[in-house]
């Protein structure tokens, strides 16, 4: 279906579409983001990268670009989605400065704006966001990551001296990973059990005074240093431990619970379970910042990987003097331009996501409407599964980008061992991508649950069932759009092109749905099962469980994908938009080519033609590699990579004296080997 | 076809199965390399790393542990599996080690031995052998890495003055990313072009000095440093230009080319590229020690992460009070239980490819009995395959530790970052991945060269035709064996039960044969369409043409699996080996999956079938997680993790103190959450 695309695309065509609503966000990044400061520094000890970060900070702060997400009286913009979006602009620089930059505006200040009243805004914001209050987010315990609300840390209020007794009962209590703890955070939002009258209401936030103005450590708290790491070494990871630390009454962050001095508590959310949720579904910014950031990395290695594979030549082509340029070779496309398609779906996305974020956090916390929890679990959702396949693509991408740079990709100077090693814990922090997987799933099924009553294990989560129903197969953006491309399908699918878009929404469609389908049976078959217990039922299941994510993920993403181009005004920029489409849609559909085979939604005839077909779209595209990756408008002083400045020199300084040099052999013949007769180098 | 296993098997008996041929090597290197200075230091700089590591390699010479590859008469062994072997054992501890180890003793020693003659010998092998003398392997060009044939060095001899003149013609023809240049290296193997009398006679070697005994670059050589890098940062890889350096003429290290004073070139290899091929040959040690090298980083790290996923606790099971240790949640199983098969089905054919290294080198080098080409070739390829399979493997693997060990597998202390940065290199260096899957498929190919005669690109390596002809379904060991289980498959496929060894073997065996003959078919008709380029040709089929190679790797790994446990002698042992296998076999159909299916190989049910049966694999081997990574017989002071050493007291501590925590919430009800009920903490 889709159109011709013109030889030449203008990228700046493209790149506005990418730009999007916060389009002015991006723009003020690349026109003014300059510090050269603000770029990596590679072979510095851990010290160095912390001092150096800590100053940026301090520095990024002065420059006013990290307001966006406050409230307007205290300095900021209310602006929920420019915040997210100035941090994954951010994110094209060091990434310790993004993450430093997250800790500190996203999750401590955010906690603070978001869960704290107006007391707690009044004494701290401003400081917060001129950083001179660095603080902490103090919530993952060593012993308890992913399940919150079996944090260990206690809080205990005590009428007599109205305040809380903080209080970490053992080893594997102690917060663990927490950002700015090992030397700069003067104050933390500690997450603990509050416990009143001898009754525990669950998990609630506090600000709590870990460092004195000289930075020692405050009476009862321990600070911990959790070392070098992988990578994100500018940013001061360390540990929290409290005995016995007194906490005055009202530094409790009260907007969803109530201490009063007698120990009464009260809250608006009757419901324990249901509050604790509310809590922590205030702070998705961070998850949708870690995806957001992840693209922009995987954008900036892709970037360096496509210009190099344009320059840098290896083999000369059987019976030709001329060496093949690595980008012209199948395998190399095989291996980038699948990888830069779904960069471009994850990019429309997660557009798609911010602004539905920025939607319901507006009419929260500026408009002052009530939560409206369906909105707010779909977003949650939402944010869950496009973490999980944002930071995933970005570890294959950007590791494939390191390979396909070779030798060069190993090299700090060339941006990419940077790029790996700071985005690899992306996977497992903000939620470990598998558990957030099951949630996104957990999601899909509950809007069936009545199909499998009393299951247990499903019970308890009762409340969210009536919420989420309607995500299931609930349409993105452009929701007609998509209907009537999916309604338009001609006849039996075997004889539809596969490059009907409306076939592809439908294939992707059908797949969710039918997964999911099988999915409850399997459950509902163990749930009837004697002596099968609740975890088991569960568990023997769980595999199929995370392929519903995954298809739900894929199926929101092509749709989104679909949607942009809708807004796609360009000619030109639209059919190249449409053959990226194409390759993200059949480059998916092609990786899960067994279970369409295995569900006979693909014959094996046409399994063989998707292959081909996959191909020939690699071949269209080749001429448009680089437009692609200039549409992402990085620009050049963020690159910062010696191969991109060196090997274009290089490859014409070969070129040109290659023929002095054979001169100097007098009519010596160079032995000439060809891209179909290969050998290889030992190592060095 | 495999018999029950018992509760309990004895890690010993697999242990000493896995030992093989060179088990006295693996003893000593497990009972004697106990200086804690082999491990990995973190957070240290480039600097730092790189004094500690030449001081590491100094007193591993001393230990007399580095000359095993070296003949008798200059104090090593003569034992070529036993260096490779060794060299795989140091990869436990610091891989910077293991890699300058390499570097001095493997690639730039091997060269001067294999490549050089007695004279050569007499004077460096025992300052080699005692790292008197750190030398580097100058082949690779910033310009041209896998391509050597095309080397732009240039080494043009000169009567007059009896010596060579070594030249660097243009920045991309410098010497880049090589050990011990950038600050140890005294002497260098150089690969360049001969020219004598006006004629290029291809590449050849001298072992040219570049520093003086003060370390000052000698006249002419210009060194560079490579600066940081991912990992390795113990290696100090740099450049090396040579600006019209003098070489004397017995400096060409002239085993299989000489030059007479008067300038006549003479070999005993009349064919150029042949003897190019040839000595290139000799080298194959260093690729062999790498994929063995790969696998010791992929063991250590599943034996982190193994053992982590059995003691860490993450969500209790539903109505019941108990955490469920990660290791129980079928979608973790799922990660780490494949990769723990393959990494077994990887050693077994590790261990036979250093045995047939072992022969044919001792032949050659030892016996002085002329080179088997056909062996050559079958040992090249098969080293070919297997570094990539190992590499890739190692990266896939330890990746997947690291998430599954969570923000602990981020921090340094954990071993596991060191583990992936130190190895990410390997998929590229050594030769690069994908251009090696091409040589090994070019050997399969060119068995059938007569097939496709005229094809230009495949015409000039005619030569190997004949020799490798053969390796296409060449059995490996335990041929016989094979051959009796595929005779023995009874009836059509579909009836065949999947747990049937044979079946598993034959249906390997008969995907490998199929692709190539579609690649074949596929080449033929482009050989025949007019006007399409000899490079198109080849291009056009490059993803199945690399499928060719994987599918035949496959096939050889599982040979050697199996005939690995016929060598297994106690029944506890052997049960459990047949079922790794088994998980080995069906879990890499599965991965295929989808081209068994188009290929009418497995019917839809039997697919559904597969994973079912993959899934009750899991959870037979779950019990015996901890005696396979026991196995390994990794020592205790080798593994230096800190998640290791705490863990277990910690979740000690906290099942016994939870008690005491609720006792003073007084009566409070801990909300609890269960495993089906997943909420995520956002991140620190």
């Amino acid at each position: 279906m889709t159109s011709t695309v013109p030889s030449s695309v203008d990228p700046a065509e493209i790149r506005d579409v990418l730009d999007g609503r916060w389009a002015h966000v991006r723009r003020d990044a690349r026109d003014n983001l300059h510090d050269e400061e603000f770029l990596p520094v590679y072979g510095e000890s851990v010290l160095q990268a912390r001092e150096r970060v800590t100053r940026m900070a301090k520095k990024l702060a002065d420059s006013g670009r990290v307001g966006l997400g406050f409230p307007k009286e205290y300095g900021g913009q209310a602006d929920s989605g420019g915040s997210v979006t100035s941090i994954e602009m951010l994110a094209f620089g060091d990434l310790s400065l993004m993450v430093k930059a997250g800790v500190q505006w996203g999750l401590f200040g955010g906690a603070v704006q978001l869960l704290g009243t107006k007391r707690h805004h009044d004494a701290y914001l401003r400081d917060i966001i001129s950083f001179d209050l660095p603080g902490c987010f103090a919530m993952t315990e060593t012993g308890h990551g992913s399940d919150v609300q079996q944090l260990r840390t206690t809080c205990t209020y005590d009428p007599e001296t109205q305040t809380f007794d903080l209080h970490t009962p053992h080893e594997a209590a102690r917060k663990d990973y927490i950002g700015n703890a090992a030397k700069d955070g003067r104050m933390a939002v500690v997450f603990a059990q509050l416990i009143t009258q001898g009754t525990n209401h669950g998990v609630h936030a506090w600000l709590v005074r870990i460092r004195d103005e000289q930075g020692n450590p405050m009476p009862g708290v321990t600070l911990g240093d959790a070392g070098p790491k992988a990578g994100l070494n500018g940013v001061d990871n360390g540990r929290l431990t409290f005995d016995h630390v007194k906490v005055p009454r009202d530094m409790l962050l009260d907007r969803y619970g109530q201490v009063a001095e007698d120990g009464t508590y009260t809250s608006s959310i009757g419901n324990e379970t249901r509050r604790f949720f509310t809590q922590l579904g205030t702070l998705v910014r961070g998850r949708v910042s870690v995806g957001g950031s992840a693209g922009s990395a995987t954008k900036l290695a892709l970037d360096i990987a496509v210009r190099y594979g344009d320059i840098r030549r290896q083999f000369a082509a059987p019976g030709e003097g001329r060496e093949i340029v690595i980008n012209d070779y199948l395998a190399h496309q095989r291996k980038l331009l699948p990888a830069l398609a779904t960069t471009y779906a994850l990019h429309f996305a997660q557009g798609e996501l911010v602004s539905q974020m920025h939607d319901v956090q507006t009419a929260v916390h500026e408009h002052g409407e009530e939560i409206d929890e369906a909105a707010q679990r779909e977003l949650e959702s939402r944010a869950a599964g496009l973490k999980v396949a944002q930071t995933w693509h970005a570890t294959r991408t950007i590791q494939l980008c390191r390979e396909a740079c070779g030798g060069a990709g190993y090299l700090q100077e060339n941006r990419l061992p940077h790029l790996k090693a700071d985005t690899d814990v992306f996977t497992t922090f903000e939620g470990d991508n598998t558990v957030l997987l099951q949630l996104v799933a957990k999601g899909l099924l509950t809007g069936y649950r009545d199909t499998f009553g009393s299951l247990d294990g499903w019970g308890r989560i009762g409340f969210i069932a009536d919420l989420v129903r309607e995500t299931v197969l609930e349409r993105t953006a452009a929701r007609g759009l998509i209907q009537r491309l999916v309604d338009a399908v001609p006849g039996r699918d075997d004889d539809v092109p596969m490059l009907d878009r409306g076939w592809q929404l439908k294939i992707f469609e059908d797949r969710e749905k039918h997964v999911l389908e099988g999915a409850i049976r399997r459950l509902r078959k163990n749930a009837a099962t004697d002596g099968m217990k609740p975890f088991d039922m569960f568990n023997d299941v769980q595999d199929h469980v995370l392929r519903t994510a995954q298809a739900h993920v894929d199926r929101v993403v092509l749709e989104a994908f679909v949607a942009g181009i809708e807004r796609t005004t360009d000619a030109g920029a639209k059919a190249l938009l449409e053959k990226v489409c194409d390759l993200y849609a059949l480059s998916t559909i092609e990786q899960d080519k067994a279970w369409f085979l295995e569900h006979d939604r693909l014959t094996p005839t046409r399994a063989k033609m998707l292959t081909a077909t996959v191909n020939q779209l690699l071949h269209e595209l080749r001429p448009h590699m680089i437009t692609l990756v200039d549409a992402f408008a990085i620009p050049q002083a963020w690159k910062a990579t010696a191969i991109l400045r060196e090997e274009h020199d290089r490859q014409e300084a070969m070129a040109a004296r290659d023929a002095a040099v054979r001169a100097e052999a007098e009519g010596a013949q160079t032995p000439s080997a060809s891209a179909t007769d290969l050998e290889v180098a030992p190592a060095q």
